[in-house]
């Protein structure tokens, strides 16, 4: 089964679109808690509600030599029937990219990743290679500088167009495996819009609900539509840290169910 | 002491350029050697010649759980007065980007670090905040995918540029506590000599020497020329896999005295 399978089997068992996004950071989450005890009873009570998870590696990176252990333990914690998608937005030279790639899918097994496509084409063939995996390219992302680039009126034959619809066109070209998404801020509802009609059939995982302000109705209603396209809308902070008392895992499941039944009825509407 | 000034120190007193890259790919490095024996043995072979070292994180990431203590190792077994950069590629959301700096600069205390400038100002804005250490944007790379979107022509106001040129115009706009350097690949001096104009005073650091076949003579000449300016001239595969026997570290110490002295030579030339 690959990627792209495993992740419509989970959207239809949990009748849902919500991906819940993984990031530990000690700042944020209750007092003495355990990374790991954190993670297991966050994964705990909302497995049967979500169609992925998100693991951000730079938290995990953030607690050093600690960091491998944590990440390995919380992708072994999820169920082998939710596809976890490695949100470490790598890539290099071609040798370099494989290595990553090889780290990403092999080593630590993810099913997919999340990759940045200013170094082009050789950059990003060594994860698209992993036929079994998924691929999400950067294309236009939540933050509020993504303008500086992403924006830019690129000049492509005779039309001009912002580079990030360039990233969506190239990306639909380099799909040979099928294996490829995007990633498009919740933030950009109407960029969201172009980018579904550029590429109607390919997974969008879409961060920015909750904490950074995006718009859940319009983004499930052009990302997934009435046509139950893959749109993935991850919901990190505000599901997670959706109390910061002992009650975490139990608040986490409540804040996770509105939201993933919000999706469902939004995305009907026209 | 910040970034700059540990980098110039280092090239005074080596004499050098040259940035040693330490990539172990247990695939090139002579059989059955153990990572920190071969990256300790390179180091102590090559320290009086360099101005800096490169760890490239994906074949440290590459091997797993061990991974970090190799790195953690090699970061330890160069000498303090010789700057290390990351070689990570980070660049992430605002409160993201923080995680991957804490990470890079504090937990495992490396003097710089690459950074991707896909995502825009606030994912790059963490790492600069670190005033005392270096941040190289990744500008004009050495691998052929560097042209898909990085030489598309992109309007800004009145003229039209390619992204990389627009990339070191905003990076120079950035550069408020002087701690911004730019990634420019080797097997592209033309567009070096560009990106040197107009930023006379960043450091450059420069990947593409030696395997990927870029040109030292040309590169010396625009990045560093006989004004001394910091162009770090990074040489990987070339020298710590200059044999694959046992005599790995002699021979790693005389491609680089070889290449160091080169770039002397070459500098200097109109």
């Amino acid at each position: 089964m690959n990627f792209l399978q495993k992740l419509r089997h989970a959207c239809q068992a949990n009748d849902s679109f919500l991906c819940v996004g993984l990031d530990p950071d000690p700042q944020l989450m209750p007092p003495e808690t355990d990374v790991n005890e954190f993670v297991a009873s966050v994964v705990e009570a909302t497995s049967d509600l979500v169609t992925a998870y998100k693991i951000n590696f730079a938290f995990f990176e953030a607690m050093g030599e600690d960091g491998f252990r944590h990440l390995n333990f919380a992708r072994k914690c999820i169920p082998a029937n939710i596809p976890i998608i490695a949100d470490a937005k790598r890539a290099d030279i071609g040798s370099t990219s494989c290595a990553y790639a090889k780290a990403i899918f092999e080593v630590m097994g993810f099913d997919a990743v999340t990759v940045s496509p200013y170094m082009g084409s050789d950059s990003i063939m060594p994860f698209i290679s992993y036929a079994d995996r998924g691929v999400f390219i950067l294309c236009r992302t939540s933050n509020p500088g993504a303008k500086d680039f992403q924006d830019l009126l690129v000049t492509n034959g005779t039309s001009a167009v912002p580079l990030y619809q360039e990233v969506s066109r190239k990306a639909g070209e380099w799909n040979q495996h099928g294996n490829i998404g995007l990633v498009v801020g919740a933030t950009w509802p109407q960029e969201i819009e172009l980018i579904r009609k550029q590429n109607p059939d390919m997974p969008l995982l879409i961060p920015g609900i909750g904490a950074q302000g995006g718009d859940i109705k319009l983004v499930s209603r052009y990302a997934i539509g009435q046509e139950n396209k893959m749109g993935i809308i991850n919901v990190s902070r505000s599901i997670i840290y959706a109390s910061c008392e002992k009650d975490y895992a139990t608040a986490a499941r409540v804040k996770a169910q509105e939201i993933r039944n919000q999706i469902n009825v939004y995305r009907k509407q026209i």
